[in-house]
This record gives structure tokens, C-alpha cells and sequence, in this order.
């Protein structure tokens, strides 16, 4: 039969489960990542389940997110990740080496293999013909230990490229379309396949951009195939050896094929506060423009640093904006220091930021009060940036550059209408030097873990009850993140203490939520959440699912859950239901207390949950739709109890 | 009469006063630097004194203290900085351009001029030859308006320099043997004079380390001769039209002379937690390290950058070893990025942090608890480098490659006994750029200032009363530093919100002293504070003196008190003390109850405040000695309200 890219490698990864679009699957997972602020977490779980040594092919510890270190806590954090990497069988990346995508796709990275990593941007690997796909830290830790990784076998949406783009649109601007066809929600269980004489064109780099923004659309993941670019660009990360030819068979079948012809799409841009919300820059020019921030895992490949070095090289940057450039990794930073392209960027005005996420998650250059930020990362959610008031355009390198000569939103084909598109050229060689990434022992009896004073247990749950006294205790909207849930920023380096970092879930919503949920915990109440559409997109960070259990949330009912978050809270213990009745989501109210009756009966036989409110005795129906695998983690009180259940 | 060079410089610029060691003069000053973290309350301060224009020369505002930005505040203040530096004749140096005391050095800095700075390492200045000295922010905001700076007419301390540095060591070396021999205490009022035949093969950066740091020896500040390495400097600059040759005449005379002879200095480092804990590296050696941080205004010029390099080309740091490398200024890293010696230290596995003040002021790269960390800096104080648990070294650039390459203190003479010391010559040209700095708006009036919501006014203060009432609010012990009273790191952002920032004074000697204070205003006590030796030493943060006078603190008694920080509490109301009975210290406790009466009265007259204790009658003498000038700012409980009287 003919089969497509990911049927060809979800099925040689198959452990348990019929390849049936929706059904549970179990698949080996060959690589993993995990960056640092889910990783601690993550191998905390790791050491939980009993595991000794990792047991995929690679397994590697990055440091990307909270590099800046006020405080102790992340120092200590970055150690116990090196101690604990060192003696279970994981490479650890030090920080400085680069953003976690970036490197795991120029050194890691293999056409035809499966990633799991602890970040919602791991899908980056797609480009480079990995099914990447990005989950909770949980699930990574299992997955580390040899365990499979469990998820719906995908519908696969295929995304037909024709043509070429012209000068001056670029992969960012591809990824930007999509999200404006697809839109950011109710493409759960999809992956993204990508094919057509388009394909060619694209370096892998560029098909990196656009399966690294392909996180916003809500999908599984996206891949694109494996060519003579893949191999072109690994023979230049001299590993030519893991190099395989993948492409989809004639014929094989899609759930839907979307055709974009390259040559006409537009540059364009994502305006506050989704990445979903996507204008043409014609329609945007003029917008006064504060702050210009180049980076992130989404365009800081050499391939882009080159083209804002060039582009900027002669210039100067307008007066009135600051302009921040984050190489993606150490390779990047380290050949644009050898070339003099850095020394142009500076030349320019601009500011060298470390190669980490830093604005990316908030903590570093947050821009002033209503002030118009224009970045090349991939997510502009409110208040991300660190400011409230701030407005976040994301668009291409080549968009962001030319906001950064004018002070406003400009469409570089137009701006640069006098000058040539660089070409820019892929090096024949990348510069080689993997010093910053530490291998295991080869003695792991003889490394002790590091923990500080910031580094705590994985707090334990109970099993689920038979009945649940339940009290609401939130209602919010539509398209929480988990960065409403829970903040990222300077918050991060409380990671690993949940405690701590339990004190500030819901922080901007309602910052009496922790305390109030805590007390009614105390008081034998079980919580509630109550969400909209799209409820806990945007990272995978697990923590929007365990700080929640410690503080005694039982149930979370919304009228959409995103993938990752959902399957977080299973792992925690936490109830994900949908309403069977989308109208009792604006009939319920904080503070309304819900009785649930056979709520394990419910469970076992996935039958809704039924929801009493004891002021009006109001019958609310919720709806779950668990696997057993599921059923069980629900039942135990999470993931964790249910594997000590079966040791 | 033969004259010195203090006396040279200080007699051409003495517009009230005496030139008398002892004497209070006031001096003309020709230029003035403001930094981020102290500017914003000096511009506020300008403006509320009423200045429309600066008068000086030149006035130059930097922001370079926090650059990181999480949250909105710095990036509102510092447009407020810009917009208010192009309302009033001011240049500002954009966030990303360098640390302030490197750029001002390079690009303003004039031999025979006078520098006064809102920063405690203004006299870095030094090294060109400028009497330039560091002072609160209000003082520096007087000044920017014309006004005098008042000062003790200085004795002056000749340093005598013969001979010449063995290779590996370095101008650090100069500084650190200094601080061993007068020791951080005892020296106000003085002013460290170099001269002899060893000067002449220090460059102007070299000079300037050893100027920089002379900040801890407690003195008003250090001064070298202008010669030709001056004006070779200035030469390279683009800017010899400022040149003057400086010297002393022969015979001039000083209060002390120490003579150093070059040849014979060892490898030094600064020892936890003082930069006069001055041990040999030989002694140390051998001693863990963790963390290896080079850059600051003492030690990131292009010369150091070079050094580093040099060491770094070809070579790895330890695995165990974080390395970070922040070049002093953006003319350094341009010049750095080009030559390709940025790519060196790159390769040797460093992380290239952003030129400014950044892990000197703990708020980045924080080491691990109990970790050793090793710095190029000036001031290890404890708990300064935001892990209150590390150990901070303080060595030349030299010695921190030493210890980076090695993952221990070590002796760089015996570390690279078979490597050849680099020859780092000085360009015969810099890389000269001032775009990052705003030139003030021509059209001033067009110009509205920035005012975000972290942008408060300056808070005011009541006259002097007759009698204080007060209640001992903390005793604290010897060496308190600015950074023990206020806080620096992720504080700092509440710089210009006054009642915000006072919530932090003495957080880490005592959580409640804020409230407790603020509680005691309220009922219409007075805040007494008790102090040991050096009390007020570091930083020039008028903070110290501002944050304490909004908490109702209306006196301050110690042992002694450093000269900025003495200042600055007389600038702000608060009457500086010290014991006429040493013994009264350890009799005093916090909530002792002590009425002072006649308290005007003795101002006038500067006679002894006498303190009588409530509980059991005892009376405390006080000692005072205040000039006219500081007696009227004491009446009127601050220069503001004095200034006003007067207006």
C-alpha cells in the first residue's frame, strides 16, 4: 500500500496499536530532548520511576531557557541537570551552547527517527524529516527509560508547496499562511505533511522554521521529507552516515491536501496576541515600531543571522528602536564571528544577546509600556513578552530587519525595493565543535547528584475518589496558555519546587487562586477549573498540570483542551472533560460547589460525569473519552502511581 | 609654588573655598555621567531643581546597570532617560553601547578636566588623567546644572610606580597590592596620586583598572599623569585636540608616599568578601573553581578582551567551568568581532554576555550555592553576585582564564609557564562609532518626556525638628555596603518608585526593618540606625539615603561612615553621626527609645547630639561635623528643600 511520510515512520516505531487515524498508539521513541526548564522536572521523574540509564539511541540535556541566573536556584538547577545527565546515560548541553532545537537539529538530528521532547517546539526536528514531537516531561522521562510514548495515530493534513519564493518572502512567511488557513485551534490529532516540487527549494533550516511554527497551528507535529538538502546539510554537520532518503509513495492518502503556491504568498505578519491572528505587512505598514528582537528557536539558524548581517551591513538602525540579535546556537554565533557578519550586526546598532530563548519566554528585554515589539520567534500571547501592555508582531528576519532601519511595520519587498536579495548560501561545512556538550560517564557509579536547596521531590498525588466535593475554583476564557496557568519569565526558576512555584498558578488571573485553592484542599474540597476553547495551549510545560494537582485540582472542564496539556493532566491525575452542553459554561461560577458521584465507575467505562451544584441542584454533564492506558493513570492518581501500581 | 597634580587640576576649578586638606571647597564640574540605575533619580532630581539645560561641558547618560529587562519598568525608565536626556542637553548612551565607565574613558574622558559621576567607579577617570570623582545622584544633577560640587579639600597620597610588571602580571595585580597595603578603610578624604617612572608603560586602560578599582580603597579618587601614552590613547580615539600633558612639578608635596616597585609584584586576588582581602594567588592555589566571569568597568577593555583571547586561541576551558566573557563596550566587541578574537573565545567554549554592568551588579549569571566564582571585577561583596552562600575572587584577566582553563585558582605565571606572554598593543586606531549615542534634540521643546507608571516623583522630607524622638530601627555591624541597605539585582528595577524600593531596605539583615520603620513613622517616631565601621561603603546608590529618609530615618550613628554615602544621607535630610564613646555601640540595641533634644540647636553650633535612652536615662554623645553648606541641607532636611529656600 502506498504510504506516506508518516505512516512510513510511525510504523516502524509501532509497539502497541492499530495505525488507525484516532486510535491509541504506542511508539519507541528513538531521541529525546528536554531543555531546562521542564528538564529538571523531567529527570526528577526519571530518577522517580526507578530508571538507571537512558535506553533510546540519544538522549540529550539542554540549557536554553533560564540562562540569566538571578539567583541561585537556576545555577543549581543547571547542576543537578549535569550531574544527573552525566551519570544516566544523557549528554547535557551547557548553556551558551544554544537554543535546544537548533542544536538537536545540526547535531542530533535524523531523517526517519522519532523524538520526544520536553518542549512544545520540538516539532522543529520536522525539518530535518524526524517525526518530533513535543509532550510533557513525564512523558519523556518514561520515554528515556525505553517506555513507548502513547498518542492518537494522526490524521495527516498534506501541505502541497509549488513554486519558489520570491526575494524577500521567506519560510516564516509560509508557516504565517498556514496559520492563516489552519488557524491555531481544532487541529488536534493532525500532523502536518509536507510535499511538492516546493519542497526542493527549501533548506532544511527553512523547512525548520516553518515545522518549529507549525507547534501554533495545534498539530501533533509536522515533517517534511528527507532530500539531497537533508543530506546536503548533514554531509556539512559532518553526519552524512545518519542520513536516509524519505518521501511519500505515489499515491499514498491524506485527510486533506492544502496546495500553497510559494511564488504568490505575501510577507505577513502575526499580530497581538495570537499567532493565528495574521496580516499581510502591506496591511500593517506604518505601525511605529519600539523594539526589534531577532531569535529564537524559530529563525536563528546561520541561514537567517547571515541574512539580517547582510541586510543590516552599512546600516544603521533607527534611533528610536533597540534591536536585539540571539544567534540560535554556538555554531551560529561562532561562524558569524569568523566571517564578520557579527561585527556588522554590531556595526549596526544592535544589541549580541546570548544564544538562548530569553525574550522568547519573557525574561530578558521585556519592552517598555504599550510599546510595539517586533520578533522573529514564534509565539506573541499576552503578556509574554514580560509587559502587559506591549503589542508583538512576529514576521521573518527580513521583516524584522527593515522595522528595525525604519521604526515601523514595513514590507521588506517594498522597503528594500533598491536593494538585491542576498543569496544566502549554505556553508559546505559547518564548523564542528561539540566541546559544550558534555558526554555521560563512562562511571556513572561514581558521579553523585547534584541537588541544592532549589531542587525537591515530585510531589505525589492520590488516587482518584469515588466521589468528588468539588468547588469552582477559576473560570476563565478562551485560549489560556500555559503561560496564563503557569508564568514563565523569572517565575521559571522555581521549577523544581512546587511548592513555590504552586503559589503563582493563575498568578494574572486571579493571583488569589493558589491561596484560596490551597484552602479549600484543606478543607476536604477537590477544584475545579473551568476553561474555554483551546484551554492550555502554547508550551508544554508540565508544570500548568502539577502545580495544579498539589493545589487539589481534580477536574478541568473546558470547552477544548490542547493536546499537550491534556495529556499532562492525565499524567498528574487530573481530570480533562469537555461539556456536553456548551451552554453550562456560562451558567457556572467561581465559588459554585459541584458534588461528583461514580466518578471511577464513570471512568472505567467512559461514561460522562455528572456534576451537581448544590445551590440549585442544576445537573451539569461532562464529557471524558479516556484509552485504557489513560483510564488506568486517571484511576491511580497519575502516571507515576499507576507505574509503581504495575512494579 | 610646586604643585601636584590634585592640586594642578582641583586649583583650576575651585570656585568657593580654600585649597586646604580639611577644608570643604566647592569645584567647578566640567562633565558628568549618570548610569540607569542612579540617573533616573538625578534627572528626576534636575528636574525638580528646576534646570531647564545642562551646563556642563559634557553630560553623558548611560544605561548599562539593567539591561536585561524583565518586565516593563527598565525599559519605561529608560526612555524616560533618553527622552528627558534630549529635553536637557544630555547625551545618552543606549542600552547595549557598554558599561559607562569604559565608554566614557574612551570617547569623553579629557586630561585635566573634572568628572563627576553618579557611580562609585567614576574615577576610573583616573586613568586619563581627570579628577573624577562619584557622588549621589543628586549631587550630580546639581552639577549638571552648574552648580558646584562641595568636597573635603583632599590630602593627597602619592603612589610612586618604578620598574616595570613582570609578565603575567597585570595592572589588577597594581590595585590589588595597593588594597593590601591601605586596606579598604581609613582613607577618606584622600586622593591616590601615581606617579614615578613605572607609569609611563601603562597604557590609559591599564591606568584606568587601577584608578577603577582604587574605588575600594575608600578614597575621593586616583588620578595618573597625562603623558604620551595619553595622548596616544586619544590619538587612537580620534580625539587629540583634548590632549594636555599633566605632571607634577618636581617637588610637590604629599601627605604620604608609597613607593611600588613593579618588578616585584606578585599575582594577587581578592579574597571573600572583601576587595582588601588580598592574598597571593600562590597562597590560593589549588582552590575549587565553579564559575569564571570576565568583563566590568575594571577589567574589559580592549587590551583585557585581547589578553583573553590570546590565552583562550586554540585552548578549552574546563567542563566544569561556566565562562562568561562581557566585553566593556560595544567599540571592544566591534573591535573583538572583527579581528576575529571574539570567534577565539567563542571556540574555547565561553558565553559572550552583553557589555554592561550584568554579573557585577548579581543580576545575571548568579553562581550555584556554596560555588567558588572567579571575576575580573571590583567588589565581592558579600552576597553581591546574588548567591548569598558563593565565594567571589577578585583577579586580573589573566589569572580568570588561568582558573577557567583549569577549574582552580592558580598562579597564571606558573599556569602558562610554557606559553609566551601575548604582546597586546594598543591600535593605532579604535573602531570608532558613536551611533548607539544620542546626540540632545536641537528642538528641545518638541521633546515630551517619557513618564511610564514606574516613574514616580522624588519623595520630599520636613525640616530638621528641635527634637527627634526616635527608636532604634536596626543595629548592623562593620563594612555595610549600599548593597546591604538597598539591594541590587532584580530590585534595582524599582529605582524610580520609591515607595516601592523602600520595601527592600535591609532585606537580607532584616526582613522587617522596612515595615517596622515605616510603622514607627507612623506613630510619629523617629528612625534611628546604628552602624559599625565603614558603614555606607560601595556603590553610590543614593537610594541608601533616599529609601531609609521615606521610611522616616532622621539619623544615622557609626563607627564611621564612607564619604559618597555620608553625602548623600546629609543631601537627604539625614544627620550622619558617629560615637564620641566607641562603647556606646555595643550598648545600643534595636527598639532602644532615644529622645534628642536641641537637635538644631547643636546642628548650628556643631556641637554633640546628646541621645538620652528612655529606659534607662543614659546618655549617648553623638559627634557631628558639618560644613555651612551641609548644615543648611540638614535644617532643611535636604539639599532639594535647601536649594527651594534659596530660590
Amino acid at each position: 500500500m502506498a504510504k506516506n511520510i508518516v505512516e512510513k515512520i510511525l510504523d516502524e516505531h509501532i509497539i502497541t496499536g492499530t495505525p488507525k487515524a484516532g486510535e491509541e498508539v504506542g511508539i519507541r521513541v528513538d531521541q529525546t530532548l528536554t531543555q531546562d526548564a521542564t528538564g529538571t522536572m523531567a529527570c526528577l521523574q526519571f530518577e522517580a520511576l526507578g530508571f538507571s540509564k537512558v535506553k533510546t539511541d540519544v538522549s540529550v540535556s539542554y540549557v536554553d531557557h533560564n540562562t540569566i541566573q538571578e539567583g541561585f536556584e537556576n545555577a543549581d538547577d543547571h547542576r543537578y541537570l549535569e550531574t544527573v545527565a552525566a551519570k544516566h546515560g544523557i549528554k547535557f548541553s551547557k548553556p551558551g551552547n544554544g537554543i535546544c532545537h537548533q542544536v538537536h537539529l545540526e547535531r542530533f538530528g535524523v531523517p526517519g527517527k522519532t523524538l520526544l521532547g520536553s518542549d512544545s517546539h520540538t516539532p522543529t526536528g520536522g525539518g530535518i524529516g524526524m517525526i518530533a514531537i513535543g509532550a510533557g516531561g513525564l512523558d519523556v522521562a518514561v520515554a528515556m527509560g525505553g517506555g513507548p510514548f502513547y498518542m492518537k495515530y494522526p490524521r495527516v493534513v498534506k501541505v502541497e508547496l509549488e513554486g519558489a519564493l520570491k526575494p524577500w518572502v521567506s519560510a516564516k512567511d509560509v508557516i504565517l499562511a498556514l496559520l492563516e488557513i489552519l488557524s491555531t485551534k481544532g487541529n488536534v490529532g493532525t500532523i502536518v505533511e509536507y510535499g511538492g516540487s516546493g519542497v526542493a527549494g527549501l533548506s532544511v533550516p527553512e523547512r525548520a522554521t516553518i515545522t518549529n511554527m507549525g507547534a501554533e497551528l495545534g498539530v501533533t507535529t509536522s515533517v517534511f521529507p528527507s532530500d539531497e538538502k537533508t543530506r546536503a546539510f548533514m554531509v556539512a554537520q559532518g553526519r552524512e552516515e545518519g542520513f536516509r532518503e524519505i518521501s511519500a509513495d505515489p499515491g499514498a492518502e491524506y485527510d486533506r491536501v492544502i496546495k500553497i503556491d510559494l511564488s504568490t504568498l505575501k510577507t505577513r505578519a502575526a499580530c497581538p496576541h495570537s499567532p493565528g491572528n495574521v496580516k499581510t505587512l502591506q496591511e500593517l505598514k506604518g505601525t511605529r515600531v519600539d523594539q526589534v528582537l531577532i531569535g529564537s528557536c524559530t529563525n536563528a539558524s546561520y541561514r537567517d543571522i547571515m541574512m539580517v548581517a547582510s541586510l543590516l551591513k552599512g546600516k544603521k538602525i533607527s534611533p528610536e528602536v533597540t534591536l536585539g540579535v540571539a544567534c540560535g546556537s554556538r555554531q551560529v554565533l561562532e561562524m558569524v564571528s569568523r566571517n564578520g557578519a557579527l561585527a556588522d550586526i554590531i556595526a549596526s546598532g544592535a544589541r549580541i544577546l546570548e544564544s538562548a530563548c530569553g525574550f522568547c519566554i519573557g525574561n530578558s528585554v521585556a519592552p517598555k509600556t504599550d510599546a510595539v515589539s517586533v520578533r522573529t520567534s514564534n509565539r506573541n500571547f499576552f503578556g509574554r513578552s514580560g509587559t502587559s501592555s506591549a503589542d508583538v508582531y512576529l514576521t521573518s528576519p527580513e521583516a524584522a530587519v527593515a522595522s528595525a532601519l525604519s521604526a515601523e511595520l514595513c514590507d521588506p519587498q517594498e522597503y528594500f525595493s533598491d536593494v538585491p536579495y542576498p543569496q544566502i548560501d549554505m556553508p559546505s561545512e559547518f564548523v564542528i565543535d561539540d566541546s559544550m556538550i558534555l558526554e555521560p560517564s563512562d562511571n556513572p557509579e561514581s558521579i553523585e547528584v547534584y541537588r541544592g536547596p532549589n531542587i525537591g521531590d515530585p510531589p505525589s498525588n492520590d488516587p482518584c475518589p469515588e466521589t468528588l466535593n468539588t468547588s469552582v475554583a477559576i473560570k476563565v476564557g478562551d485560549k489560556i496558555t500555559t503561560d496564563h496557568i503557569m508564568p514563565a519569565g523569572n517565575r521559571l526558576k522555581y521549577r523544581s519546587n512546587i511548592p513555590k512555584y504552586a503559589e503563582f498558578v493563575f498568578e494574572r488571573e486571579d493571583p488569589e487562586f493558589s491561596s484560596n485553592a490551597l484552602k479549600n484542599k484543606n478543607e476536604g474540597l477537590h477544584n475545579v477549573i473551568i476553561g474555554g476553547e483551546s484551554y492550555g495551549q502554547g508550551s508544554s510545560r508540565e508544570h500548568a498540570a502539577i502545580c495544579p494537582m498539589y493545589l487539589g485540582v481534580k477536574v478541568v472542564v473546558a470547552r477544548s483542551i490542547e493536546r499537550i496539556h491534556r495529556a499532562n493532566l492525565i499524567n498528574f491525575g487530573i481530570i480533562p472533560a469537555t461539556f456536553e452542553n456548551e451552554k453550562d459554561y456560562d451558567s457556572l461560577q467561581k465559588g459554585d460547589s459541584l458534588v461528583i458521584e461514580n466518578v471511577r465507575k464513570a471512568v472505567e467505562s467512559n461514561q460522562p460525569l455528572v456534576a451537581k451544584r448544590t445551590s440549585d441542584g442544576a445537573q451539569i454533564t461532562l464529557e471524558i473519552d479516556f484509552t485504557d492506558r489513560e483510564k488506568e493513570m486517571i484511576l491511580a492518581g497519575g502516571l507515576i502511581n499507576a507505574t509503581k501500581l504495575k512494579q
